[in-house]
Protein backbone atom coordinates (compact mmCIF):
# COMPACT_ATOMS: atom_id res chain seq x y z
CA UNK A 1 0.00 0.00 0.00
CA UNK A 2 1.12 3.51 -1.13
CA UNK A 3 2.27 5.79 1.79
CA UNK A 4 1.98 9.27 0.58
CA UNK A 5 2.27 12.91 2.84
CA UNK A 6 0.20 15.65 1.28
CA UNK A 7 0.42 19.11 2.55
CA UNK A 8 -2.26 21.66 1.60
CA UNK A 9 -0.52 24.85 1.32
CA UNK A 10 -1.87 28.04 4.30
CA UNK A 11 -3.21 29.54 0.61
CA UNK A 12 -4.91 26.33 -0.48
CA UNK A 13 -7.21 26.20 3.32
CA UNK A 14 -7.45 29.58 4.02
CA UNK A 15 -8.27 32.98 2.60
CA UNK A 16 -4.69 34.27 2.81
CA UNK A 17 -6.11 38.05 2.24
CA UNK A 18 -8.85 37.81 5.00
CA UNK A 19 -7.86 37.17 8.48
CA UNK A 20 -8.56 33.64 10.18
CA UNK A 21 -10.71 32.76 6.86
CA UNK A 22 -11.79 29.14 5.89
CA UNK A 23 -11.55 28.34 2.29
CA UNK A 24 -14.45 26.22 2.89
CA UNK A 25 -15.94 26.09 -0.36
CA UNK A 26 -12.24 24.67 -1.77
CA UNK A 27 -11.72 22.52 1.38
CA UNK A 28 -14.62 20.70 0.97
CA UNK A 29 -13.73 19.96 -2.46
CA UNK A 30 -10.40 19.05 -1.93
CA UNK A 31 -11.54 16.70 1.32
CA UNK A 32 -13.83 14.56 -1.74
CA UNK A 33 -10.46 14.25 -3.67
CA UNK A 34 -8.78 12.78 -1.00
CA UNK A 35 -11.40 10.28 0.21
CA UNK A 36 -11.31 9.02 -3.18
CA UNK A 37 -7.14 7.69 -2.06
CA UNK A 38 -6.81 4.32 -1.40
CA UNK A 39 -3.64 3.71 0.59
CA UNK A 40 -1.74 5.21 3.49
CA UNK A 41 -1.97 9.38 3.86
CA UNK A 42 -0.64 12.04 6.41
CA UNK A 43 -2.07 15.02 5.65
CA UNK A 44 -0.26 18.61 7.10
CA UNK A 45 -1.41 21.97 6.56
CA UNK A 46 -0.06 25.86 6.61
CA UNK A 47 -0.98 28.45 8.13
CA UNK A 48 -2.20 30.91 6.08
CA UNK A 49 -4.26 33.59 7.58
CA UNK A 50 -4.30 32.32 10.79
CA UNK A 51 -1.04 31.30 11.95
CA UNK A 52 0.99 34.29 10.25
CA UNK A 53 -1.20 36.79 11.45
CA UNK A 54 -0.19 35.90 14.99
CA UNK A 55 3.39 35.28 14.19
CA UNK A 56 3.65 38.50 13.09
CA UNK A 57 2.56 40.21 16.58
CA UNK A 58 4.54 38.17 18.65
CA UNK A 59 7.13 39.10 16.18
CA UNK A 60 8.46 34.82 16.00
CA UNK A 61 9.93 33.18 12.64
CA UNK A 62 11.71 29.98 12.32
CA UNK A 63 14.52 31.65 13.51
CA UNK A 64 13.62 34.79 15.89
CA UNK A 65 12.01 33.21 19.26
CA UNK A 66 9.51 34.18 21.75
CA UNK A 67 9.93 33.41 25.57
CA UNK A 68 6.79 34.86 26.36
CA UNK A 69 3.97 32.04 27.01
CA UNK A 70 1.40 33.92 25.40
CA UNK A 71 3.27 33.38 22.19
CA UNK A 72 2.62 29.65 21.88
CA UNK A 73 -0.43 29.74 23.68
CA UNK A 74 -1.86 32.06 20.59
CA UNK A 75 -0.34 30.73 17.78
CA UNK A 76 -0.99 27.15 18.51
CA UNK A 77 -4.78 28.03 19.83
CA UNK A 78 -5.16 29.86 16.50
CA UNK A 79 -3.86 26.68 14.25
CA UNK A 80 -5.59 24.26 16.31
CA UNK A 81 -8.85 26.45 15.32
CA UNK A 82 -8.23 25.74 11.70
CA UNK A 83 -6.85 22.19 11.50
CA UNK A 84 -10.91 21.95 13.34
CA UNK A 85 -11.70 22.73 10.52
CA UNK A 86 -9.52 20.91 7.90
CA UNK A 87 -10.13 17.52 10.37
CA UNK A 88 -13.68 18.04 9.93
CA UNK A 89 -14.15 19.19 6.12
CA UNK A 90 -12.23 15.74 5.80
CA UNK A 91 -14.13 14.06 8.07
CA UNK A 92 -17.91 15.07 6.33
CA UNK A 93 -16.22 13.75 3.20
CA UNK A 94 -15.65 10.23 4.98
CA UNK A 95 -11.73 10.83 5.22
CA UNK A 96 -10.87 8.79 9.00
CA UNK A 97 -9.41 11.93 9.74
CA UNK A 98 -7.65 12.76 13.45
CA UNK A 99 -5.74 15.59 14.55
CA UNK A 100 -2.19 16.07 15.53
CA UNK A 101 -0.59 19.15 16.83
CA UNK A 102 3.31 19.32 16.62
CA UNK A 103 3.92 21.72 19.63
CA UNK A 104 2.97 18.75 21.83
CA UNK A 105 5.51 16.38 20.04
CA UNK A 106 8.63 18.32 18.47
CA UNK A 107 11.32 19.80 19.70
CA UNK A 108 13.96 22.04 18.35
CA UNK A 109 17.99 22.10 19.54
CA UNK A 110 20.07 25.39 20.13
CA UNK A 111 21.26 25.11 16.25
CA UNK A 112 17.39 25.51 14.99
CA UNK A 113 17.68 20.95 14.30
CA UNK A 114 14.24 19.44 14.57
CA UNK A 115 13.13 16.35 16.55
CA UNK A 116 9.56 14.66 15.77
CA UNK A 117 9.10 11.83 16.87
CA UNK A 118 6.57 9.81 14.98
CA UNK A 119 5.35 7.22 17.36
CA UNK A 120 1.60 8.25 17.35
CA UNK A 121 1.53 9.40 13.64
CA UNK A 122 2.85 5.92 12.91
CA UNK A 123 0.39 4.37 15.18
CA UNK A 124 -2.92 6.43 13.67
CA UNK A 125 -1.60 5.03 10.16
CA UNK A 126 -1.47 1.76 11.32
CA UNK A 127 -4.83 1.63 13.02
CA UNK A 128 -6.06 3.59 9.24
CA UNK A 129 -7.02 6.79 10.56
CA UNK A 130 -5.79 9.72 8.43
CA UNK A 131 -3.39 12.06 10.99
CA UNK A 132 -3.79 16.15 9.99
CA UNK A 133 -0.96 17.95 11.41
CA UNK A 134 -0.02 21.85 10.74
CA UNK A 135 2.36 23.84 11.01
CA UNK A 136 2.92 24.88 14.62
CA UNK A 137 5.15 26.80 17.45
CA UNK A 138 7.88 24.67 18.62
CA UNK A 139 9.80 24.50 21.99
CA UNK A 140 13.56 25.90 20.59
CA UNK A 141 16.41 25.41 22.79
CA UNK A 142 17.35 29.04 24.27
CA UNK A 143 15.00 31.02 21.94
CA UNK A 144 11.62 29.94 24.04
CA UNK A 145 9.73 28.94 21.00
CA UNK A 146 10.01 29.36 17.19
CA UNK A 147 7.66 28.67 14.30
CA UNK A 148 7.34 25.13 12.66
CA UNK A 149 6.51 25.27 8.98
CA UNK A 150 4.30 22.97 7.23
CA UNK A 151 7.19 22.28 5.02
CA UNK A 152 9.81 21.51 7.41
CA UNK A 153 7.08 18.81 8.86
CA UNK A 154 6.58 17.17 5.85
CA UNK A 155 10.39 16.86 5.09
CA UNK A 156 10.67 15.44 9.04
CA UNK A 157 7.60 13.30 8.37
CA UNK A 158 8.37 11.91 5.07
CA UNK A 159 11.57 10.56 6.03
CA UNK A 160 10.78 9.26 9.44
CA UNK A 161 7.82 7.25 7.93
CA UNK A 162 9.61 6.38 4.55
CA UNK A 163 6.34 7.76 2.66
CA UNK A 164 6.65 6.51 -0.97
CA UNK A 165 5.63 9.94 -2.67
CA UNK A 166 5.50 13.31 -1.19
CA UNK A 167 2.78 15.90 -2.29
CA UNK A 168 2.68 19.61 -2.07
CA UNK A 169 -0.88 21.42 -3.00
CA UNK A 170 0.32 25.25 -3.18
CA UNK A 171 -1.32 28.44 -4.81
CA UNK A 172 0.63 28.20 -7.77
CA UNK A 173 0.30 25.12 -10.43
CA UNK A 174 4.06 24.18 -9.82
CA UNK A 175 7.22 25.46 -9.93
CA UNK A 176 7.74 28.49 -12.26
CA UNK A 177 10.54 29.99 -14.79
CA UNK A 178 10.81 33.35 -15.43
CA UNK A 179 8.14 33.08 -18.06
CA UNK A 180 5.45 31.79 -15.40
CA UNK A 181 5.51 28.08 -17.01
CA UNK A 182 5.41 25.37 -14.90
CA UNK A 183 9.25 23.41 -15.10
CA UNK A 184 8.49 19.86 -15.12
CA UNK A 185 11.25 18.89 -13.34
CA UNK A 186 14.01 20.39 -10.52
CA UNK A 187 16.91 18.11 -10.33
CA UNK A 188 19.11 20.44 -8.04
CA UNK A 189 18.56 24.26 -6.80
CA UNK A 190 21.05 26.04 -8.79
CA UNK A 191 19.22 25.25 -12.02
CA UNK A 192 16.12 27.21 -10.71
CA UNK A 193 17.75 29.71 -7.85
CA UNK A 194 17.33 32.74 -9.92
CA UNK A 195 13.67 32.29 -10.63
CA UNK A 196 12.51 31.59 -7.43
CA UNK A 197 11.55 34.25 -4.86
CA UNK A 198 9.42 34.53 -1.82
CA UNK A 199 5.94 34.27 -1.55
CA UNK A 200 3.80 37.38 -2.19
CA UNK A 201 1.98 37.91 1.10
CA UNK A 202 3.52 37.76 4.62
CA UNK A 203 4.81 34.55 5.26
CA UNK A 204 7.04 33.65 8.41
CA UNK A 205 7.54 30.14 6.86
CA UNK A 206 9.62 31.03 3.54
CA UNK A 207 8.32 30.90 0.49
CA UNK A 208 9.10 28.63 -3.23
CA UNK A 209 12.97 29.05 -2.57
CA UNK A 210 12.56 27.16 0.85
CA UNK A 211 9.84 24.18 -0.04
CA UNK A 212 12.24 23.39 -3.50
CA UNK A 213 15.61 23.66 -1.22
CA UNK A 214 14.14 21.32 1.43
CA UNK A 215 12.13 18.50 -1.09
CA UNK A 216 15.28 18.33 -2.96
CA UNK A 217 16.89 16.78 0.24
CA UNK A 218 14.22 14.10 0.16
CA UNK A 219 14.56 9.79 -0.66
CA UNK A 220 10.74 10.11 -1.57
CA UNK A 221 9.91 12.34 -4.77
CA UNK A 222 8.06 15.58 -4.15
CA UNK A 223 5.57 17.11 -6.49
CA UNK A 224 4.38 20.91 -6.50
CA UNK A 225 0.74 21.40 -8.05
CA UNK A 226 -1.86 23.30 -7.10
CA UNK A 227 -5.87 22.67 -6.07
CA UNK A 228 -7.15 21.11 -9.48
CA UNK A 229 -4.16 19.12 -9.42
CA UNK A 230 -4.82 16.75 -5.92
CA UNK A 231 -6.70 13.96 -7.59
CA UNK A 232 -4.40 13.34 -10.57
CA UNK A 233 -1.75 13.79 -7.93
CA UNK A 234 -3.40 11.15 -5.15
CA UNK A 235 -3.94 8.83 -8.49
CA UNK A 236 -0.32 8.36 -9.10
CA UNK A 237 -0.03 10.99 -11.71
CA UNK A 238 2.70 13.58 -11.52
CA UNK A 239 1.01 16.94 -11.90
CA UNK A 240 3.29 20.30 -11.63
CA UNK A 241 6.61 20.14 -10.91
CA UNK A 242 8.17 17.05 -9.62
CA UNK A 243 11.29 16.92 -7.32
CA UNK A 244 13.98 14.60 -7.05
CA UNK B 1 15.63 23.14 41.34
CA UNK B 2 13.54 20.86 42.29
CA UNK B 3 11.42 19.40 39.13
CA UNK B 4 7.56 18.85 40.09
CA UNK B 5 5.24 16.78 38.27
CA UNK B 6 1.50 17.56 39.37
CA UNK B 7 -2.16 15.96 38.70
CA UNK B 8 -5.28 17.81 39.07
CA UNK B 9 -7.91 15.42 39.03
CA UNK B 10 -10.98 14.95 36.70
CA UNK B 11 -12.75 15.60 40.12
CA UNK B 12 -11.22 19.02 40.73
CA UNK B 13 -10.96 20.94 37.49
CA UNK B 14 -14.52 20.03 36.50
CA UNK B 15 -18.18 19.66 38.44
CA UNK B 16 -17.85 15.98 37.66
CA UNK B 17 -21.81 15.71 38.01
CA UNK B 18 -22.45 18.33 35.75
CA UNK B 19 -22.01 17.33 31.84
CA UNK B 20 -18.80 19.83 30.83
CA UNK B 21 -18.65 22.21 33.69
CA UNK B 22 -15.36 23.82 34.15
CA UNK B 23 -14.94 24.24 38.39
CA UNK B 24 -14.11 28.05 37.36
CA UNK B 25 -13.42 29.27 41.26
CA UNK B 26 -12.16 26.14 42.22
CA UNK B 27 -9.62 25.98 39.67
CA UNK B 28 -8.86 29.91 39.99
CA UNK B 29 -7.79 29.03 43.45
CA UNK B 30 -5.61 26.51 42.56
CA UNK B 31 -3.58 28.38 39.62
CA UNK B 32 -2.64 31.13 42.69
CA UNK B 33 -1.20 27.98 44.29
CA UNK B 34 0.64 27.20 41.51
CA UNK B 35 1.41 30.30 40.81
CA UNK B 36 3.48 30.16 43.65
CA UNK B 37 5.75 27.15 43.31
CA UNK B 38 9.18 28.11 42.12
CA UNK B 39 10.88 25.15 40.41
CA UNK B 40 10.13 22.65 37.10
CA UNK B 41 6.77 22.29 37.12
CA UNK B 42 4.20 19.67 34.75
CA UNK B 43 1.02 19.66 35.15
CA UNK B 44 -1.46 16.77 33.99
CA UNK B 45 -5.37 16.89 34.55
CA UNK B 46 -8.15 14.31 34.29
CA UNK B 47 -11.51 14.32 32.21
CA UNK B 48 -14.17 14.28 34.87
CA UNK B 49 -17.19 16.19 33.55
CA UNK B 50 -15.51 16.23 29.87
CA UNK B 51 -13.71 13.00 28.58
CA UNK B 52 -15.78 10.40 30.53
CA UNK B 53 -19.51 11.06 29.05
CA UNK B 54 -17.81 11.35 25.60
CA UNK B 55 -16.15 7.54 26.23
CA UNK B 56 -18.69 5.90 27.70
CA UNK B 57 -20.66 6.93 24.77
CA UNK B 58 -18.18 5.46 22.45
CA UNK B 59 -17.54 2.45 24.33
CA UNK B 60 -13.80 3.37 24.90
CA UNK B 61 -11.83 2.56 28.09
CA UNK B 62 -8.56 2.02 28.72
CA UNK B 63 -8.63 -1.49 27.13
CA UNK B 64 -11.73 -1.54 25.30
CA UNK B 65 -10.72 0.34 21.48
CA UNK B 66 -12.94 2.13 19.16
CA UNK B 67 -11.87 2.04 15.40
CA UNK B 68 -14.16 4.71 14.31
CA UNK B 69 -12.63 8.30 14.01
CA UNK B 70 -15.68 10.01 15.65
CA UNK B 71 -14.47 8.55 18.72
CA UNK B 72 -10.91 10.12 19.07
CA UNK B 73 -12.63 13.39 17.57
CA UNK B 74 -15.32 14.03 20.01
CA UNK B 75 -12.80 12.64 22.99
CA UNK B 76 -9.72 14.77 22.40
CA UNK B 77 -11.73 17.38 21.06
CA UNK B 78 -13.52 17.64 24.43
CA UNK B 79 -10.51 17.14 26.63
CA UNK B 80 -9.10 20.28 24.39
CA UNK B 81 -11.78 22.34 25.30
CA UNK B 82 -11.20 21.51 29.29
CA UNK B 83 -7.36 21.78 28.83
CA UNK B 84 -8.12 25.50 27.17
CA UNK B 85 -9.63 25.99 30.48
CA UNK B 86 -7.28 25.28 32.67
CA UNK B 87 -4.32 26.90 31.01
CA UNK B 88 -6.19 29.88 30.39
CA UNK B 89 -6.79 29.83 34.41
CA UNK B 90 -3.26 28.89 35.04
CA UNK B 91 -2.30 31.97 32.47
CA UNK B 92 -4.06 34.15 34.20
CA UNK B 93 -2.33 33.71 37.70
CA UNK B 94 0.91 34.27 36.33
CA UNK B 95 1.89 30.39 35.27
CA UNK B 96 3.63 30.34 31.65
CA UNK B 97 1.27 27.31 31.20
CA UNK B 98 1.56 25.73 27.69
CA UNK B 99 -0.44 23.08 26.22
CA UNK B 100 0.36 19.91 25.57
CA UNK B 101 -2.48 17.53 23.52
CA UNK B 102 -0.99 13.25 24.38
CA UNK B 103 -2.95 11.76 21.50
CA UNK B 104 -0.86 13.81 19.61
CA UNK B 105 2.61 12.04 20.72
CA UNK B 106 1.65 8.28 22.43
CA UNK B 107 1.14 5.30 21.25
CA UNK B 108 -0.04 1.65 22.69
CA UNK B 109 1.51 -1.72 21.50
CA UNK B 110 -1.15 -5.15 21.26
CA UNK B 111 -0.30 -5.21 24.76
CA UNK B 112 -1.20 -2.26 25.96
CA UNK B 113 2.26 -0.92 26.73
CA UNK B 114 2.23 2.91 26.37
CA UNK B 115 5.49 5.08 24.57
CA UNK B 116 5.46 8.49 25.27
CA UNK B 117 8.21 10.43 23.96
CA UNK B 118 9.10 13.28 26.18
CA UNK B 119 11.14 15.52 24.15
CA UNK B 120 8.58 18.05 23.63
CA UNK B 121 7.87 18.72 27.41
CA UNK B 122 11.65 18.22 28.65
CA UNK B 123 11.96 21.43 26.10
CA UNK B 124 8.85 23.03 27.01
CA UNK B 125 10.22 22.78 30.66
CA UNK B 126 13.89 23.86 29.49
CA UNK B 127 12.47 26.90 28.11
CA UNK B 128 10.55 28.09 31.73
CA UNK B 129 7.36 26.71 30.26
CA UNK B 130 5.10 25.04 32.38
CA UNK B 131 3.22 21.80 30.24
CA UNK B 132 -0.17 21.22 31.05
CA UNK B 133 -1.15 17.59 29.52
CA UNK B 134 -4.60 15.75 30.13
CA UNK B 135 -6.51 12.24 29.61
CA UNK B 136 -7.13 11.69 26.04
CA UNK B 137 -7.31 8.58 23.03
CA UNK B 138 -4.31 7.25 22.62
CA UNK B 139 -3.46 4.86 18.94
CA UNK B 140 -3.28 1.24 19.96
CA UNK B 141 -2.45 -1.23 17.72
CA UNK B 142 -5.20 -3.92 17.25
CA UNK B 143 -7.68 -1.42 18.83
CA UNK B 144 -8.25 1.95 17.37
CA UNK B 145 -7.87 3.95 20.32
CA UNK B 146 -8.24 3.32 23.51
CA UNK B 147 -8.57 6.29 26.91
CA UNK B 148 -4.96 7.38 28.07
CA UNK B 149 -5.82 8.09 31.81
CA UNK B 150 -4.14 11.10 33.67
CA UNK B 151 -3.06 8.71 35.99
CA UNK B 152 -0.69 6.82 32.99
CA UNK B 153 0.87 10.23 32.12
CA UNK B 154 1.72 11.38 35.84
CA UNK B 155 3.47 7.58 35.74
CA UNK B 156 4.98 7.81 32.62
CA UNK B 157 6.23 11.66 32.81
CA UNK B 158 7.53 11.01 36.00
CA UNK B 159 9.56 8.41 35.21
CA UNK B 160 10.79 9.80 31.54
CA UNK B 161 11.89 13.29 33.16
CA UNK B 162 13.20 12.40 36.32
CA UNK B 163 10.52 13.74 38.79
CA UNK B 164 11.66 14.72 42.14
CA UNK B 165 8.21 14.56 43.79
CA UNK B 166 4.37 13.52 42.64
CA UNK B 167 1.63 14.89 43.58
CA UNK B 168 -2.28 13.81 42.71
CA UNK B 169 -4.63 16.63 43.79
CA UNK B 170 -8.05 14.35 44.22
CA UNK B 171 -11.79 15.22 45.42
CA UNK B 172 -10.57 12.94 48.63
CA UNK B 173 -7.81 14.24 51.08
CA UNK B 174 -5.73 11.21 50.40
CA UNK B 175 -5.81 7.46 50.59
CA UNK B 176 -8.47 6.45 52.99
CA UNK B 177 -8.59 3.09 55.05
CA UNK B 178 -12.33 1.56 56.60
CA UNK B 179 -13.23 4.06 58.72
CA UNK B 180 -12.47 6.55 56.47
CA UNK B 181 -9.37 7.99 58.04
CA UNK B 182 -6.13 9.15 55.54
CA UNK B 183 -3.69 6.36 55.44
CA UNK B 184 -0.45 8.69 55.98
CA UNK B 185 1.96 6.21 54.11
CA UNK B 186 1.39 3.60 51.61
CA UNK B 187 4.54 1.01 50.91
CA UNK B 188 2.79 -2.15 49.18
CA UNK B 189 -0.40 -2.60 47.52
CA UNK B 190 -1.69 -5.47 49.77
CA UNK B 191 -1.55 -3.29 52.78
CA UNK B 192 -4.61 -1.05 51.59
CA UNK B 193 -6.08 -3.44 49.02
CA UNK B 194 -9.26 -4.67 51.23
CA UNK B 195 -10.00 -1.15 52.11
CA UNK B 196 -9.65 0.77 47.94
CA UNK B 197 -13.01 0.43 45.71
CA UNK B 198 -13.43 2.47 42.54
CA UNK B 199 -14.88 5.96 42.13
CA UNK B 200 -18.11 7.08 42.92
CA UNK B 201 -19.05 8.09 39.42
CA UNK B 202 -18.28 7.42 36.32
CA UNK B 203 -14.75 6.87 35.78
CA UNK B 204 -13.35 5.27 32.61
CA UNK B 205 -9.64 5.24 34.16
CA UNK B 206 -10.40 3.18 37.27
CA UNK B 207 -10.55 4.79 40.57
CA UNK B 208 -7.87 5.41 43.71
CA UNK B 209 -6.65 1.44 43.76
CA UNK B 210 -5.12 1.85 40.25
CA UNK B 211 -3.57 5.41 41.13
CA UNK B 212 -2.34 3.40 44.37
CA UNK B 213 -0.87 0.19 42.10
CA UNK B 214 0.42 2.81 39.33
CA UNK B 215 2.30 4.91 42.17
CA UNK B 216 3.88 2.74 44.08
CA UNK B 217 5.73 1.56 40.92
CA UNK B 218 6.78 5.22 40.38
CA UNK B 219 10.82 6.21 42.04
CA UNK B 220 9.99 9.24 43.26
CA UNK B 221 7.80 9.56 46.12
CA UNK B 222 3.78 10.08 45.18
CA UNK B 223 1.52 12.03 47.16
CA UNK B 224 -2.51 12.00 47.25
CA UNK B 225 -4.29 15.07 49.13
CA UNK B 226 -7.12 17.60 48.10
CA UNK B 227 -7.28 20.84 46.69
CA UNK B 228 -7.02 22.54 49.90
CA UNK B 229 -3.06 21.14 50.42
CA UNK B 230 -2.19 21.99 46.95
CA UNK B 231 -0.18 24.82 48.26
CA UNK B 232 1.32 22.81 51.26
CA UNK B 233 2.34 19.82 48.49
CA UNK B 234 4.39 22.40 46.37
CA UNK B 235 5.95 23.59 49.39
CA UNK B 236 7.57 20.74 49.94
CA UNK B 237 5.30 19.47 52.90
CA UNK B 238 3.91 16.18 52.61
CA UNK B 239 -0.15 16.95 53.19
CA UNK B 240 -2.26 13.28 52.37
CA UNK B 241 -0.94 9.91 52.13
CA UNK B 242 2.79 9.45 51.03
CA UNK B 243 3.13 6.41 48.14
CA UNK B 244 6.92 5.10 48.18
Amino acid sequence: MSRVVLKLGGSVVTEKDQPETVATERLAALADDIAAFDGSLVVVHGGGSFGHHHASEHGVSRTRGAADPAAPRAITGAMRELNDAVVDALADAGVPAVPVHPFSVAVRDEDGSLTLPTAAVAGMLDEGFVPVLHGDVVAHAGEGVTILSGDELVVALAESLAADRVGLCSAVPGVLDADGEVVSTVESFDAVADTLGGSDATDVTGGMATKVRELLGLSAPAHVFDADSVAAFLAGDSPGTRID
